[in-house]
Protein backbone atom coordinates (compact mmCIF):
# COMPACT_ATOMS: atom_id res chain seq x y z
CA UNK A 1 0.00 0.00 0.00
CA UNK A 2 1.51 3.43 -1.07
CA UNK A 3 1.61 5.83 2.01
CA UNK A 4 -0.47 9.09 1.16
CA UNK A 5 -0.01 12.48 2.37
CA UNK A 6 -1.97 14.60 2.64
CA UNK A 7 -0.77 17.94 1.22
CA UNK A 8 -2.20 21.62 2.33
CA UNK A 9 -4.41 23.36 0.03
CA UNK A 10 -3.25 26.61 -1.41
CA UNK A 11 -5.13 29.00 0.27
CA UNK A 12 -5.27 32.74 -0.90
CA UNK A 13 -3.08 35.17 1.13
CA UNK A 14 -5.07 36.03 4.30
CA UNK A 15 -4.27 39.77 4.67
CA UNK A 16 -7.04 40.57 6.83
CA UNK A 17 -9.81 43.47 5.87
CA UNK A 18 -8.49 43.01 2.13
CA UNK A 19 -11.29 41.82 -0.12
CA UNK A 20 -13.09 44.26 -2.71
CA UNK A 21 -16.40 44.64 -1.39
CA UNK A 22 -19.22 46.97 -1.53
CA UNK A 23 -21.59 48.69 -4.11
CA UNK A 24 -20.97 51.91 -6.27
CA UNK A 25 -21.20 55.00 -3.88
CA UNK A 26 -23.72 56.18 -5.38
CA UNK A 27 -26.01 53.13 -4.57
CA UNK A 28 -26.90 53.80 -1.31
CA UNK A 29 -25.17 54.82 1.99
CA UNK A 30 -22.45 53.18 2.81
CA UNK A 31 -22.62 50.59 6.48
CA UNK A 32 -20.09 51.74 8.92
CA UNK A 33 -18.40 48.40 8.55
CA UNK A 34 -18.45 48.77 4.33
CA UNK A 35 -17.18 52.18 4.95
CA UNK A 36 -14.32 50.63 7.40
CA UNK A 37 -13.04 48.09 5.02
CA UNK A 38 -12.87 50.17 2.04
CA UNK A 39 -11.50 53.25 3.45
CA UNK A 40 -8.68 51.73 4.39
CA UNK A 41 -7.90 51.28 0.47
CA UNK A 42 -8.27 54.81 -0.45
CA UNK A 43 -6.25 55.97 2.40
CA UNK A 44 -3.54 53.77 1.09
CA UNK A 45 -3.54 55.62 -2.09
CA UNK A 46 -4.02 59.17 0.26
CA UNK A 47 -0.68 59.92 0.61
CA UNK A 48 1.90 61.65 -2.74
CA UNK A 49 4.52 59.61 -1.94
CA UNK A 50 2.26 56.27 -1.49
CA UNK A 51 0.91 57.26 -4.94
CA UNK A 52 3.70 57.52 -7.02
CA UNK A 53 5.29 54.18 -5.47
CA UNK A 54 2.12 52.76 -6.85
CA UNK A 55 2.23 54.21 -9.75
CA UNK A 56 5.96 52.81 -10.07
CA UNK A 57 4.69 49.21 -9.00
CA UNK A 58 1.95 49.58 -11.58
CA UNK A 59 3.50 50.76 -14.22
CA UNK A 60 6.91 49.07 -13.74
CA UNK A 61 7.84 46.94 -17.31
CA UNK A 62 7.05 43.19 -16.21
CA UNK A 63 4.24 44.50 -13.98
CA UNK A 64 6.20 44.10 -10.95
CA UNK A 65 8.72 45.80 -9.33
CA UNK A 66 10.90 45.41 -6.22
CA UNK A 67 12.86 48.27 -4.09
CA UNK A 68 15.65 48.41 -5.82
CA UNK A 69 13.47 48.98 -9.12
CA UNK A 70 12.32 51.61 -7.67
CA UNK A 71 14.79 54.77 -6.64
CA UNK A 72 13.52 57.83 -8.20
CA UNK A 73 10.62 59.40 -5.80
CA UNK A 74 13.14 60.95 -3.88
CA UNK A 75 12.41 59.20 -0.19
CA UNK A 76 15.16 56.33 1.42
CA UNK A 77 15.25 52.74 0.46
CA UNK A 78 13.25 52.27 3.74
CA UNK A 79 10.73 54.83 3.30
CA UNK A 80 9.74 53.15 0.07
CA UNK A 81 9.75 49.67 1.80
CA UNK A 82 7.19 51.38 4.76
CA UNK A 83 5.20 52.53 1.72
CA UNK A 84 4.99 49.21 0.33
CA UNK A 85 3.81 47.65 2.95
CA UNK A 86 1.40 49.97 3.66
CA UNK A 87 0.06 48.95 0.28
CA UNK A 88 0.34 45.59 0.65
CA UNK A 89 -1.73 45.64 4.29
CA UNK A 90 -4.50 47.87 2.18
CA UNK A 91 -4.84 45.12 -0.15
CA UNK A 92 -3.28 47.30 -2.76
CA UNK A 93 -0.44 45.11 -3.53
CA UNK A 94 0.92 41.59 -3.73
CA UNK A 95 4.56 40.48 -2.80
CA UNK A 96 7.11 37.68 -3.39
CA UNK A 97 10.58 37.16 -1.80
CA UNK A 98 12.84 36.14 -4.49
CA UNK A 99 16.77 36.40 -3.19
CA UNK A 100 17.41 39.12 -1.39
CA UNK A 101 14.47 41.04 -2.81
CA UNK A 102 10.62 41.31 -2.00
CA UNK A 103 8.60 41.95 -5.45
CA UNK A 104 5.92 43.66 -5.43
CA UNK A 105 3.15 43.09 -8.22
CA UNK A 106 -0.26 45.43 -8.19
CA UNK A 107 -3.54 43.25 -7.24
CA UNK A 108 -5.99 44.02 -10.10
CA UNK A 109 -9.17 42.86 -8.77
CA UNK A 110 -9.11 45.19 -5.73
CA UNK A 111 -7.64 48.09 -7.81
CA UNK A 112 -10.85 47.36 -10.54
CA UNK A 113 -13.28 47.18 -7.23
CA UNK A 114 -11.99 50.42 -6.31
CA UNK A 115 -12.98 51.82 -9.52
CA UNK A 116 -16.26 50.42 -9.76
CA UNK A 117 -17.22 51.82 -6.79
CA UNK A 118 -16.35 55.41 -8.23
CA UNK A 119 -17.67 54.75 -11.63
CA UNK A 120 -21.08 53.17 -10.71
CA UNK A 121 -20.37 50.46 -12.43
CA UNK A 122 -22.09 47.09 -11.33
CA UNK A 123 -20.17 45.60 -8.46
CA UNK A 124 -19.92 41.65 -8.50
CA UNK A 125 -17.49 38.46 -8.95
CA UNK A 126 -14.36 40.23 -10.62
CA UNK B 1 -23.05 112.92 -14.08
CA UNK B 2 -24.36 109.58 -12.55
CA UNK B 3 -21.29 107.57 -10.44
CA UNK B 4 -20.73 104.16 -11.26
CA UNK B 5 -19.62 101.36 -9.49
CA UNK B 6 -17.42 98.54 -10.43
CA UNK B 7 -19.68 95.12 -10.10
CA UNK B 8 -17.06 92.04 -8.95
CA UNK B 9 -17.11 89.74 -11.47
CA UNK B 10 -18.55 86.13 -11.01
CA UNK B 11 -15.79 84.09 -10.38
CA UNK B 12 -15.42 79.99 -10.30
CA UNK B 13 -15.44 78.90 -6.81
CA UNK B 14 -11.55 78.68 -6.70
CA UNK B 15 -10.81 75.58 -4.66
CA UNK B 16 -7.39 74.71 -5.43
CA UNK B 17 -5.74 71.87 -6.81
CA UNK B 18 -9.73 70.25 -7.54
CA UNK B 19 -9.24 69.42 -11.45
CA UNK B 20 -9.14 66.09 -12.35
CA UNK B 21 -5.77 65.46 -14.15
CA UNK B 22 -3.50 62.82 -14.38
CA UNK B 23 -3.05 59.00 -16.62
CA UNK B 24 -4.21 55.75 -15.23
CA UNK B 25 -1.75 54.77 -12.12
CA UNK B 26 -0.56 51.59 -14.78
CA UNK B 27 1.08 54.04 -17.11
CA UNK B 28 3.78 55.53 -15.67
CA UNK B 29 5.32 56.78 -12.69
CA UNK B 30 3.33 59.73 -11.29
CA UNK B 31 5.84 62.92 -10.82
CA UNK B 32 5.38 64.59 -7.44
CA UNK B 33 2.54 67.16 -8.91
CA UNK B 34 0.75 64.97 -9.72
CA UNK B 35 1.08 62.95 -6.91
CA UNK B 36 0.07 65.71 -4.75
CA UNK B 37 -3.24 66.66 -6.50
CA UNK B 38 -4.84 63.36 -6.76
CA UNK B 39 -3.89 61.94 -3.11
CA UNK B 40 -5.78 64.62 -1.87
CA UNK B 41 -9.05 63.39 -3.84
CA UNK B 42 -8.12 60.01 -2.74
CA UNK B 43 -7.11 60.44 1.31
CA UNK B 44 -10.94 62.50 1.18
CA UNK B 45 -12.37 59.18 0.79
CA UNK B 46 -9.74 57.31 3.31
CA UNK B 47 -11.84 58.32 5.92
CA UNK B 48 -14.83 55.65 7.34
CA UNK B 49 -17.14 58.51 8.41
CA UNK B 50 -16.53 60.54 5.53
CA UNK B 51 -17.18 57.49 3.06
CA UNK B 52 -20.35 56.99 4.42
CA UNK B 53 -21.26 60.61 4.40
CA UNK B 54 -20.08 60.44 0.26
CA UNK B 55 -22.00 57.65 -0.06
CA UNK B 56 -25.11 59.47 1.74
CA UNK B 57 -24.84 62.29 -0.39
CA UNK B 58 -23.91 60.10 -4.08
CA UNK B 59 -27.03 58.17 -3.27
CA UNK B 60 -29.45 60.36 -1.95
CA UNK B 61 -32.62 60.79 -4.25
CA UNK B 62 -32.18 64.17 -5.89
CA UNK B 63 -28.43 63.49 -6.21
CA UNK B 64 -27.86 66.00 -3.19
CA UNK B 65 -28.44 66.40 0.09
CA UNK B 66 -27.71 68.86 3.00
CA UNK B 67 -26.56 67.96 6.46
CA UNK B 68 -30.35 68.27 7.80
CA UNK B 69 -30.90 64.59 5.12
CA UNK B 70 -28.48 63.24 6.75
CA UNK B 71 -28.20 62.53 10.87
CA UNK B 72 -27.97 58.37 10.15
CA UNK B 73 -24.15 58.03 10.19
CA UNK B 74 -24.19 58.07 14.11
CA UNK B 75 -21.78 61.86 14.90
CA UNK B 76 -23.13 64.63 15.52
CA UNK B 77 -24.19 67.46 12.72
CA UNK B 78 -20.93 69.75 13.23
CA UNK B 79 -19.05 66.69 12.33
CA UNK B 80 -20.90 65.89 9.43
CA UNK B 81 -20.86 69.37 8.20
CA UNK B 82 -16.70 69.41 9.25
CA UNK B 83 -16.14 66.03 6.82
CA UNK B 84 -18.27 67.37 4.02
CA UNK B 85 -16.66 70.43 3.74
CA UNK B 86 -13.70 68.30 3.07
CA UNK B 87 -14.94 66.45 0.58
CA UNK B 88 -15.19 69.97 -1.05
CA UNK B 89 -12.53 71.29 -0.56
CA UNK B 90 -11.08 67.60 -2.31
CA UNK B 91 -13.44 68.32 -5.51
CA UNK B 92 -15.49 65.85 -5.05
CA UNK B 93 -18.47 67.72 -3.68
CA UNK B 94 -19.71 70.88 -5.16
CA UNK B 95 -21.82 73.05 -2.20
CA UNK B 96 -24.75 75.69 -3.04
CA UNK B 97 -26.89 77.82 0.20
CA UNK B 98 -30.14 77.76 -0.21
CA UNK B 99 -32.41 79.33 3.06
CA UNK B 100 -30.98 78.04 6.30
CA UNK B 101 -29.08 74.75 4.75
CA UNK B 102 -26.27 74.19 2.64
CA UNK B 103 -27.09 71.27 -0.08
CA UNK B 104 -23.79 68.93 -1.05
CA UNK B 105 -24.10 67.67 -4.36
CA UNK B 106 -21.57 64.90 -5.98
CA UNK B 107 -18.88 66.30 -8.51
CA UNK B 108 -19.09 63.22 -11.44
CA UNK B 109 -16.24 64.45 -13.57
CA UNK B 110 -13.92 64.66 -10.90
CA UNK B 111 -15.10 60.98 -9.10
CA UNK B 112 -15.58 59.33 -12.97
CA UNK B 113 -11.68 60.77 -13.18
CA UNK B 114 -10.82 59.19 -10.11
CA UNK B 115 -12.59 55.95 -11.03
CA UNK B 116 -10.37 55.57 -14.30
CA UNK B 117 -6.99 56.55 -12.59
CA UNK B 118 -8.14 53.02 -10.98
CA UNK B 119 -9.48 51.24 -13.82
CA UNK B 120 -6.98 52.03 -16.21
CA UNK B 121 -9.30 53.65 -19.37
CA UNK B 122 -7.87 56.41 -20.87
CA UNK B 123 -7.64 59.90 -19.65
CA UNK B 124 -9.13 62.67 -21.35
CA UNK B 125 -11.29 65.66 -20.89
CA UNK B 126 -14.72 64.50 -19.37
Amino acid sequence: MSPTKSLPLIEPVADEAVEPCCPPLTERTFTAEEAERTAKMFKALGDPVRLRLFSAVASHESGEACVCDISDVGVSQPTVSHHLKKLKEAGLLTSERRGTWVYYRVEPSVVAAMGRLLTGAPSGVS
